[in-house]
């Protein structure tokens, strides 16, 4: 025990590091958030996490701050969400760092699954400190799966995004699916602040000349990245008409505008943040290559109905809103689906539920099966965290 | 404190009587599933159920069961789930039973709402006894709740199931739904069990020749009565011919089925078990107060979509199983409702959730929005008691 009475147990300080690593969450892409907890005699001493890309590791961040509070770190024990990067990057490793403070023992909650950062934990004890790995591992993947899909497969993590009413209808004749889930939109910006980028077909710019920025009262985030799917090329035409008549394009959101066409425009300027990609395989596999490429580690794909069925294959995670509303006829979901029924099951698995407060609408999460949710993704060691 | 040292709370003895209230779903219709619970000194001398439609009410029952116990109730309290009737009918009323007794409290969880059950509490009060009444009345109406709607409408309460993808589809362009939900299925059954009929439209009778029944392992239950929605006597021009050939109609499942149809069919004899009917209004409406005349006071819509369609506007409750499958193309539920867009929210509440085993499907249960279920009703007085 603790001078402070708290159990000196491994799990607690995990957890408190882990709800560190949150704070990072949306600010750190494609770099993983972690966060780090320095305890001695009971006490926490330091606390840090990852706070932006480029930004100090959790560790180091962990360590100024016992510093800065005046308070020896040594023989103390540090808690971190990820194995401690054995790298040279924009600093030295982290390793060193927690070998030079002194630090005695280190629990880490999950291996780092990218090689190139080093085998950290060889370098730890090779260096006589004690180390202890697995502490609340499927939590601290389950915080990091971004980066875990990212750095395993090279291809960003895909999460599917739809508001449909009870009969499955994600809009009426004229295509407007905006008003359709009303006290559940928080939860549609909460998902928007944490991934890199958000992905929708040109339809839906032509038609509904979204934002798609994220609108979350008395919060810090940042605005995610915006992909358009334009491949005729009929949103283009349309912004080097007029590119001030698009939300997407107003450079006050602070963020990228990729757009992937087939068409070639090589002589158009377009403002620094908007990128014009024209390869020459428009699959979706190739975009998500392409995407990962410019570090995009997380995508939500908002739609419209054919760009929902032409991502589904490849979502991660499947959110449906559900309204207690009923279309009859109308846009249906998946209708540009084409598959045989005996392929018609998903290989997902229903996560968490969540209703509105006034119980009119229905948030239902779907996973792709763990069994072999990261097994199965081929190594792909180009990606290193900045 | 009674002598086995449990706390004399009403709601603790109420809730005993509300759980023997719901051994009689199913097999009271349309009487109301009653529960009754003698407490003496603390301890409990006689408990009794509605057990069937024409059996003795829960107050006798557990008068009987204190009776063949040979302990005295003098002086004891009664727990009841609904106001005792003051009404002759196949007995005298259980008014009598009860003062005769030398019972000298009795706390009802909700007042009887029928008006020809008498004002049974007036006369308790009248007779020197003590009477609560309000102790878990919520509770009570809810286990109640066909019987609430019966008698006070003069219509059946109406639950609406249906089996569908998230993307709202039915069935295949076959037109079969009968695999889509798979562990969920039981869930049905359950529903049938306490449905005093169930209804199906013509085309799920020639396409499906479903049995109807209920499959409930190792359950005493009753198989609810099937009703036939057979407008153009499509069925009933099959049955005429071969009506082995239908499961619906195999003796076996000792049921009633009841074909609504606008074919005239008097000169064909049918067995005692078939009831044709042919009334000059096929409306929805029409067909529930046919219904309640016929002693339903409970059904369960199973469809198709045609059928779902139209009694999507009369439900009290809908019961959707949604599994984690996509069918793109197909039959979608309510395809055949024409709505305005203006009008498409239904007045629904999610009301509970329910997750299979394998977390492959999902049980949304929606309840028409409580504020005015039953103040809107327009009383009918004319259904009594059995």
């Amino acid at each position: 025990m603790g001078k402070s009475g708290v159990p000196n147990n491994d799990e607690f300080y995990m957890k408190i590091a882990l709800r560190l690593a949150k704070k990072g969450l949306g600010f750190v892409n494609p770099n993983p958030p972690v966060g780090a907890v320095i305890v001695k005699d009971g006490n926490i001493i330091g606390r840090g996490y990852h706070t932006r890309f480029g930004a100090l590791h959790a560790e180091r961040e962990a360590l100024l701050d016992a510093k800065k509070k005046g308070v020896d770190v040594s023989g103390a024990t540090m808690y971190v969400t990820l194995e401690p990067c054995d790298h040279y990057g924009k600093t030295s490793p982290c390793t060193n760092a927690i070998i030079e403070s002194g630090i005695k023992r280190v629990v880490i909650a999950a291996r780092d699954p990218n090689p190139v950062s080093g085998d950290g934990i060889k370098k730890l004890l090779k260096n006589g400190i004690e180390v202890k790995v697995g502490v609340l591992e499927d939590e601290a993947k389950e915080v990091a799966k971004f980066f875990f899909k990212y750095v395993t497969t090279g291809l960003p993590y895909v999460t599917l995004k739809y508001a449909s009413t009870l009969d499955g209808k994600i809009a009426d004749k004229i295509g407007s699916s905006k008003w359709i889930t009303q006290e559940l939109r928080k939860e549609v910006h909460k998902l928007r602040s944490i991934h890199k980028a958000v992905l929708v077909g040109a339809e839906t710019v032509l038609k509904d000349n979204p934002i798609l920025n994220v609108r979350l009262p008395k919060m810090k985030f940042k605005n995610p990245d915006v992909v358009v799917l334009d491949e005729n090329g009929r949103v283009l035409k349309k912004v080097i008409a007029d590119i001030d008549k698009f939300e997407l394009f107003n450079p006050n959101y602070d963020r990228r505008v990729i757009i992937f066409s087939s068409n070639q425009c090589q002589n158009i300027e377009f403002p620094e943040y908007v990128k014009v990609k024209t390869p020459e395989n428009l699959s979706v596999e190739n975009i998500l290559k392409e995407l990962a490429k410019e570090g995009i580690d997380s995508l939500l794909i908002e739609g419209g109905a054919s760009v929902f069925s032409q991502f589904l294959p490849y979502a991660d995670e499947v959110y449906g809103f559900y309204a207690t509303k009923v279309f009859g006829k109308g846009k249906s979901i998946f209708e540009h689906l084409e598959i045989p029924v005996e392929e018609s099951e998903i290989p997902f698995e229903i996560q968490n539920l969540k209703i509105s407060k006034n119980m009119k609408e229905l948030m239902v999460v779907m996973r792709r099966c763990s069994q072999g949710l990261f097994s199965t993704y081929v190594k792909d060691t180009s990606m290193v965290r900045g």
